[in-house]
């Protein structure tokens, strides 16, 4: 049987091989990402496809790590090339049981259509590789497009260039989303489990209102951390919306919500402040231990949220309670949205941000 | 930046190992999973989490690989158990660009309760090894759980054993679907890009039924040929839905399309055949060639089947255009449904399969 796969990886090497002289037989224009419009960063950092720099906050190990992926970034140009390309290379966190290699480790192009940002491509390593090239569309039309491309979500990215075919042009795009609105939360917001780097819940919801959006999510390490809100403290924004209460216990939601918010407010008075509630997680349908320490947290962050928010008016707690749906097909592992569980909840949590964010004139 | 993720990957080791300690600190007790009952085989074959053996078709390469994957088989088996694990060895497909470990190399349990198959846990392997083990389910209610956990839909699956705390009882469990449905087509068949191997499209549609499935699904193989119809021909089933016309160009549908119904004809000549048009492409949303090439494959379809239809009553072909929706986000790809583009066809697609079986009994 090894044999067989042996023989089958062959092939499939040879089809790479291909695939990549044919991409390189029409004479491809290389530019540097970094060139371009790079979107996405949490605050000003020496590393082109970092968020920020976790030095100065003490931030080690995992935390830090996270901290020096490319969450949320996105590339941001104008082209009028007919096929775009991609070559890059990543840190080596390659394998996550629930994710795509796609969204981890991959990118994923957007090209605005009659004022709305339409899905032209993804593309994400196949195999263990120094550096992977792939092509996120091919045979588009003539005349200019205006591009996003979302890089990878739990990697670190290390060099990026995309390219175009000779003779086209490729230049840097101005940011085409308005304010800034920064999504802090877990490994839900980090990107698990979407298929793609674009359809992580904060790039939708953003991109679907037209917002800009920063990712700042940390998978399973968001727990309302006085570290944390003194990176939040440090940001501009217009607003925050969290997915505060997925990683934290029961406990730790009482313990340290209070503090975590007086940090960010020390710094950002007035900014609406908002605050959905963990989602449904079917790994409690058989459980009775998640099922009872997800119902705990539950009730923890509605009596922390509503508590303060009724101190604080711009504060506010949505109560989505079954983000994923009850059917058992949201997520991926009973704890991470898929595709679907992703779906689910923006339809529900996107009109009531979009609510609150209007009042603000955010919109 | 390197040795940072050196020193993640020991954490993440030595997390992997206490987990694995933990387990078996329990006493754990393992029963091979061929001593239950493996559901879901195409046709009998020595091994035994194949679906059936392609030597006696001629079938080589990459077909023949496919073959002999575990794609949606399953196990059936009753427990007394509080938590259920598996341990497990794979033929080493691992890395997928567009799906999970999870779907590709992993397990996804239900349990019924109330009449419904419900999620319950999966499990994929995290890195590559020689043997993998991982918890589906723990800290159950006491009682008995009729149990149905589906094999990877990407692999060979050279062993599997299931584990319960030492003093439970597992043992076989009938197979609790009736009748015997077929679902015969393209990766979107075996198995991409759900998130988990029981969230593959036929896997859902026939679970929800009460149905008992087959999958037949070949990835980029499935092109009306002649060898697969008289695998089909040797099989025992009540109906076979297809997704024939995703793999195939227009111009073999054309050319093979007659040839392939008769084969499959001569050997049940009266079973509901149930054709589906293939689905969007969202590759095509700015890929002209891919739109002009997927445009001509649905007229093709539309034309052969409809034609067959006039003069076979028991052929049917059913036209859903948009499978997967159309605002960009029902696939991880372009081409793949993930969870939330399946999710968007079942619910075109079962009433309708649902509503055509009934007229044969098939409920």
């Amino acid at each position: 049987m090894k044999q067989i796969f042996q023989a089958a990886k062959a092939v499939l090497v040879c089809v790479f091989l291909l695939a990549a002289v044919a991409l390189s037989a029409q004479e491809r224009r290389y530019v540097q990402a970094y060139e371009l419009n790079v979107i996405g960063k949490a605050l000003p950092t020496g590393g082109v496809y970092q968020r920020f720099d976790p030095k100065p906050y003490g931030m080690n190990g995992l935390r830090g790590q996270q901290a020096e992926m490319s969450t949320g970034l996105a590339v941001c140009f104008k082209t009028d090339a007919r096929s775009i390309g991609v070559r890059w290379k990543i840190g080596g966190f390659r394998s996550h049981t629930n994710m795509t290699p796609t969204v981890a480790c991959g990118f994923d192009l957007y090209i605005k259509r009659d004022g709305h940002w339409v899905f032209a491509g993804s593309v994400g390593p196949g195999r263990l590789a120094d550096q992977y090239e792939a092509t996120l569309v091919r045979d588009m039309a003539e005349g200019e497009k205006e591009c996003v491309v979302y890089l990878p979500t739990f990697d670190h990215l290390d060099e990026m260039e995309l390219s175009v075919e000779e003779g086209a042009y490729i230049e840097p795009m101005d940011n085409p989303f308005r304010f800034k609105i920064v999504c802090k939360g877990s490994s839900i917001t980090h990107g698990a489990s979407a298929s793609r780097p674009g359809a992580v819940w904060p790039a939708r919801l953003c991109r679907e209102l037209g917002l800009y959006c920063v990712n700042m999510g940390f998978s399973g390490n968001s727990k309302l951390q006085e570290d944390f809100a003194r990176v939040l403290a440090d940001m501009e924004m217009d607003a925050i919306v969290f997915d505060a209460f997925s990683n934290p216990s029961a406990e730790e939601i009482r313990a340290r919500f209070d503090t975590f918010v007086d940090i960010i407010r020390q710094a950002h008075p007035d900014i609406p402040l908002i605050f959905l509630q963990t989602l449904r997680r079917d790994s409690g349908n058989f459980n009775e231990t998640t099922r009872a320490y997800e119902a705990a947290k539950k009730a923890a962050a509605r009596e922390v949220a509503l508590r303060r928010a009724k101190v604080d008016k711009n504060l506010y707690f949505v109560e989505v309670d079954e983000w994923i749906g009850t059917d058992g097909y949201g997520s991926v592992d009973g704890i991470h949205p898929n595709d679907l569980g992703i779906d689910r909840m923006l339809r529900q949590v996107s009109p009531r941000v979009a609510r609150i964010l209007r009042k603000y004139g955010i919109k």
